[in-house]
């Protein structure tokens, strides 16, 4: 008799079930709902405007997700709901929302329908920068330990900035919200009846170490005396990953057609669920899921405090492991970017007369450059850095043109310069005492480039293993599920055992050339000072421009 | 009684002469004829292949110009030859060939056809760039004091590395060239019927010092021994600006109908003879010919080594001075470049639907962004920098760049690099004992682009003023004819006379805006910073990539 398990991910738009076979993961089936107020970033639903910088969702979308997508994916399999042994969740981070003690949302409630902070702070709400701003300040002048954790520097998405803008903006939200939970959490609450709260929500974005808990309750009234008890409305009882949160509970099992006997596990990251959807299970393997951004992954035996990280995190990827975060916050978007306002007509022309995109059509032209033929030599900064500068008000920079430049030199620069910011960040956690021994690439852009694999397999000097993960997200997500299920159930006694039958196979491994990598070495030292001139102070030109640029 | 004078002037692709009334300067007849065999720089007629770099030409093709346009403009104005009291000549400089004690040009002689070193080198022939390395340093190491005249360096377009190649490379065309001489001059000598020399030409390319004379016989002996004699092909009298060489002689008054009382000026390099169109008589008047690139020319009481320039030389712009010049070898070229291949279409099909021009679409928007808006600043060294590095080898850069950054952005960005580039220049002045007193601007951009103008103004803080300069090289050319001609026959007694009467009158002023160069200050100030650092020295990353692309 099969078992199956449900993996739910939950994007920016949209929400995905996935229905898979737990001996072998294999897709059974999917069912996608768009959320039908998608990103509120104008106005809200009653017409009252939004400030710049706000993203708000309605969380009733979430809720509609699980009631279209589990009974479709149900339907479509034919597989009976006793089969069903476990579901998982992943969700965009920090997504955060007020909710009273019994979980229900501020904003669904009598007098908060026109009311924006009581709404779901989606991850990309940047509304709270100022904020962050003070957090931070704050916490290297008080010398916060935590801070160091999070590569010196935390997010305006983060917790707890969002929170304080309620407290600043809404006093009477703040006071009235019990609790400010992600939505991962909440999804996992409305599933299983009763609250629980991830490690790797609470570790990446709410400051929470799993050894000395929040930060001490003296810091945040040096905040805003307001802040005193915030950690009350935050969660106290924090599981790791793999764990079971509870079970479907009668109300959701009348709603979805599941049964109540069906495990749910703890929530995790979208991005963070990869990990097990790749089948990594030791520490040093890193997994760089690539898109519009890249969120890079590795597990680590030991706790350190590498500069420039996006925050390590015990029990935070997997169990039993510190698990790391980095990140390079522009990767396929400045290839977008650049595609859309700086390719002349004629490369369109010609793409579309060779029955081709313009991506692939760019590459046709960029993989005949050979490394260092075009002479450029580009800063990735267009959308400032992440790791390991954790500066937003660093800017792009193009090095080397001449009248002879080409777009598809330009088009293979920009990839070869976040090649190499992958490359500062594995030698962070290379010099860090966190070795990287191997690299994994997944999402839409590592199926995708080929050109881009053997450019990175070349810069970063590792091979590059490309992991087939269409479903990634639902696949991990489904993962946890059976893991929470347990054997006696027909699931498995930990996420390492599910992984191990269910992860999905590397598709593709570029390995590194050995003549590219010497001269994209000598093309790096070159990188690596002009990262160090225009980013740590020698030559401050971009943050007075853009200081400038704002006035 | 009317008097006139034909300037003619000869551009890379073709000649023109210009009819003017010398009362006034006006315009009467205007005829152009483009080279048969404009730039040879593939092959030779013969078919002979030429190699990377070559630009060669015809000078048969230079007296067909007179042949054709001088009967032309007579034919045109009706104007009896013996009204036309003197003829001026500006030319492209070094444009340069051997030719015979008689001043037959080598590659008319039988045997010669096929031999690419018995041809005219043209200005832009860049094949003898290894042997103007080798003149640098061996300037350098023997400390020759002339090199400082010439902002340290000596390009590979000026006379000795062509003549050096001619010898290294054919040194039976070498034995056989009586002389090597200036198209300028020989134009000259072919209208005279005797050889003439012009102090511009001879100082701002064949490194000769009006007080000095050439560098010394040991200097070109270290070099090649071959060349211990070089000077003897060279010019021995040197005749300053504004002289007569002679008069029209009578197998050239029988090909073109003048009369053989006409006189007929030293020849001036095509930059230089803007200086009196535009009516400039003084010391610190700097002129600069806008265009692809940017020629400054500026006169002096003193002699100063100022860094960077390209030359200076006495009497080699106006008699009694000494001719400062410096300039920027892209200027135009890189805003066509970044128009042709960087702008999307959109743009074009925008601009279509206003009835307008990609440029004024594009300047439409550009326009309305304020110093500093856009975050950006450029490195304006597509094409290396001339003034005041001296250097071949530096590329462009841009920094600031977001994914919101728009191409009328770059665009404006481009051109107020630009602007630096000529600030760089005039401070050199300025710090080196010329002090700039006012800003003059002709040639194609100057006229048409009022946003760069007052760019300029903003950013050198001083007024710029438009020389109205459609003819401006022919029109110069024409009142060194005038003053050749002398006030007995009814021109006059000196070019600052002439240049009182015909020169172009200053069509429009720009003045500075104080808040604008408030701005513009800060910017430079950052400008300049990276200019010194990537430019002198100290992050030569820019050599370092163009090594590696050439490998």
């Amino acid at each position: 008799m099969s078992k199956y398990a449900i993996g739910i991910d939950y994007g920016t738009l949209s929400g995905r079930a996935l229905l898979t076979d737990v001996s072998d993961g294999r897709a059974v089936a999917s069912s996608v709902f768009e959320y039908p107020h998608a990103v509120m970033d104008k106005e809200l639903p009653c017409g009252k405007a939004l400030g710049e910088d706000w993203a708000l969702q309605d969380p009733r979308d979430y809720l509609e997700v699980i009631y279209r997508t589990v009974p479709d994916v149900l339907r479509q399999s034919g597989v009976s709901p006793d089969d069903v042994i476990g579901v998982g969740v992943d969700f965009t981070a920090c997504t955060l929302l007020p909710v009273k003690a019994d979980g229900t949302p501020l904003c669904c409630l009598d007098g908060y329908a026109d009311e924006p902070n009581a709404y779901v702070k989606l991850w990309k709400h940047h509304a709270a920068q100022k904020y962050a701003d003070r957090v931070n300040a704050a916490a290297h002048e008080r010398r916060e330990p935590w801070i160091d954790n999070y590569g010196g520097k935390i997010s305006s998405e983060w917790a707890l900035p969002k929170i304080w803008q309620v407290l600043d903006e809404s006093p009477g939200v703040y006071a009235a919200a019990d609790k400010f939970i992600e939505a991962a959490d909440w999804v996992v609450w409305m599933l299983t009846g009763s609250e629980s709260r991830s490690a790797c929500c609470a570790g990446y974005k709410e400051i929470y170490n799993g050894a000395t808990g929040y930060p001490s309750k003296d810091f945040f009234i040096s905040l805003d005396p307001g802040l005193e008890n915030v950690t009350d409305k935050l969660g106290s009882v924090i599981s790791p990953m793999g764990e079971r949160a509870g079970f479907i509970c009668p109300e959701m099992a009348r709603r979805t057609g599941l049964s109540e006997k069906t495990a749910v596990a703890v929530a995790v990251i979208d991005a963070h669920v990869f990990v097990p959807a790749a089948g990594i299970t030791e520490a040093g393997k890193m997994l760089a899921i690539m898109g519009t951004s890249t969120c890079h992954m590795v597990l680590g035996d030991v706790e350190k405090q590498i500069p420039g990280i996006c925050g390590v995190v015990r029990d935070g990827i997997l169990p039993g492991f510190f698990g790391y975060e980095a990140g390079q916050p522009c990767v396929g978007d400045s290839f977008a970017r650049f595609i859309e306002s700086y390719v002349p007509q004629s490369y369109f022309d010609r793409a579309k007369e060779e029955g081709t995109g313009i991506h692939r059509y760019l590459r046709s032209k960029a993989e005949r450059l050979a490394p260092g033929q075009s002479g450029l030599l580009v800063l990735d900064w267009f959308n400032g850095n992440r790791s390991t500068l954790v500066d937003a008000d660093l800017q792009g920079m193009i090095l080397g043109l001449t009248l002879s430049t080409t777009p598809e030199e330009i088009y293979r620069a920009l990839i070869e310069a976040t090649a190499f910011g992958t490359r500062m960040i594995t030698d962070a956690f290379n010099d860090g005492g966190v070795p990287i021994t191997e690299f994994y690439a997944a999402g839409g852009i590592a199926k995708k480039d080929p050109m881009m694999m053997q450019i990175y397999a070349d810069v970063i000097k590792m091979p590059v293993r490309v992991v087939d993960s269409d479903q990634g997200g639902a696949l991990g997500s489904a993962i946890f599920g059976a893991a929470a299920a347990g054997s006696a159930a027909g699931g498995y006694d930990d996420v390492f055992a599910a992984e191990k039958a269910m992860s999905a196979p590397t598709s593709k491994t570029y390995l590194p050339d050995e003549e590219n990598s010497r001269i994209y070495d000598k093309i790096y030292a070159e990188y690596k000072t002009l990262y160090d001139y225009f980013g740590r102070g020698e030559n401050d030109v971009m943050k007075r421009l853009k200081a400038l640029k704002s006035r």
